[in-house]
């Protein structure tokens, strides 16, 4: 029941998120080509977050899947990575709007560095609440994807002083890197 | 369960979209009928979208009540046609506010075609998981209405560079067809 | 099941518009009393239509109660009832921001009388699904209530050209009325 | 059923509330720090309302879990306390846009203060139906929280047109309180 709740409001705030986003593709004064082209580096940073917050509505699926009681810590460590995620229109239309200029991306890779640690922080909670022998557990193994991917987020975040496009292939790398979907967890589930 | 959570993110996104559509329509300065009736194009194209998103939102859960299991296909399927019905309320927006200009009609036209293609590839997704004699593969038969859409909208676009009230009449014909309720999966369902 | 889903997308929608709506109060320049008290017709246009939503999913939600098997018609009655609410959001703006002015106040009455006869729409087609024996049949009795409303929209509506108090005191006065639990499908409910 | 949909209702507006306060923080013109750094106030409050949020939903949480049975009393009960919460994104863009002044700091802790009488009176609703043994009854035991925290939001009402930074850190103080969860009624529910 109470798991229902969680994953009801998660669900809300991130469907939201990915819905409103379209309210900073300002649109266009004129019906020209001209018009519209300008909206590009808006639409592409668009299209990013759009694949970002699927993944996360994608893991956090699998994720809460295994859980079968929730803490007072697993409320809160949700909430901390939704908050997070909450500020992606934010940064999406800063830097979609500035047409990637340095400061916008590298805050566009600090909010997704947060986010990656604030789902660490949660998958740690429901571990703490479930223990090392359980379903996650198991299926984690040494979770390299979500070691790694706070380490690129830094480099690019670095890289985005440097060559902004560095920085945004290294987003889109750890991108395709998550799309990938989750078989550790599928695959220990379905053998239990 | 795993299906449950998919219909709901999917019913969450679909209900703010249809429904900050309406941000869109920005309020008029001033209260007489003058500063109003400058916003009917922009009304005409919010009913038009309403009616599609509406008609989405139906056949999605039409389709969804044949599925039985949930692929990692099936899901980012599902949110490929969720991104293309999530610019619905940007191209409402820029296509009402020029007043049915050329550009803004086709680029309508492109998101319906893209959304279409994206049910289809849904649909192709459902039935790989399912097979050939589940009750989504029955109830499809030929399909005519997802084959002929397709080609109306391409239609459809091209007549907008030339005479954009075909572009919208044929708009308006597709959502007409689709009004009609599926009867097909309606009927299968029963006879099983 | 179907059911559920409807009310899902119905809860979804309606969640929304109550919500949204205040992203019409736009924030005031200034943070003097000077800046704020000229907001007040927007917060009592804000305060009547949160009323109004509320009335409307608390007498939505008993009426889909008696619901057994959803048909197209329920659908898409729904949907026709959804489209008139998504526009509060708009009318209520418009109200506000022009401090009760003849037309903004007649097209909002405009908007409550069509929500109304949505209402009543969705009524007969539940009643058409589940006959004349049906516990919302009994429970609705002559709907004295149903049939008053729109009457006084239709006199506000009238009155907003004369004094717009009056039918700004003829919108509450309806409020009031529906504000008192509907006791009749509840009693019949009880004593099933 | 009726506390599922009245649940489901309640997690949408503050799962949509808790979104849209994003879209108060508005994208501001030009990429460099200096163009960022002025929005510190209103990220600020940005924070503090997504706690506030986070902490209504959480206990919410907790005391519909008591609920067994939802009366008119209840639902009312209920969206007027959501009401006073739909006005967050409102109070808190006007607090941050105007640094803190004293009197949209004041505003914001006369929402707060009727948020938490709204909150009292639903408890007290849910106490009427469900009785004095109930779950709820015993759980609350004296509520030293609920009724320090409005003595608290009336200090620091009238603090802020005297030092609107003790106003802020009242504020903050009874976010904290409330952020360590409500053992008692899980202590409860748990032994029975």
């Amino acid at each position: 029941m109470q798991k229902t709740r969680l994953e009801a409001f998660s669900d809300g705030v991130l469907a939201i998120i990915i819905t409103i986003m379209v309210l900073e593709l300002k649109i266009p004064h004129g019906s020209t080509l001209d018009a519209l082209l300008p909206l590009l580096p808006n639409f592409i940073s668009y299209v990013l977050s759009f694949i970002y917050i699927g993944i996360y509505w994608n893991n956090h699926h699998h994720m809460l899947h295994t859980v079968k009681q929730v803490s007072g810590g697993i409320l809160w460590a949700n909430l901390h990575l939704l908050f997070w995620l909450s500020l992606v229109p934010f940064v999406t239309g800063w830097m979609g709007e500035n047409h990637f200029e340095s400061l916008p991306v590298a805050l566009y890779g600090f909010m997704l560095l947060m986010a990656a640690i604030a789902y660490y922080i949660l998958k740690e909670q429901i571990l703490i609440k479930h223990g090392k022998d359980s379903i996650l557990a198991k299926a984690m193994g040494t979770d390299f994807k979500g070691k790694i991917s706070p380490i690129i987020y830094c480099i690019a975040i670095a890289a985005s002083f440097v060559n902004t496009l560095i920085a945004g292939l290294l987003y889109a790398l750890v991108a395709m890197m998550w799309l990938i979907p989750d078989k550790r967890i599928e695959r220990v589930l379905e053998s239990d």
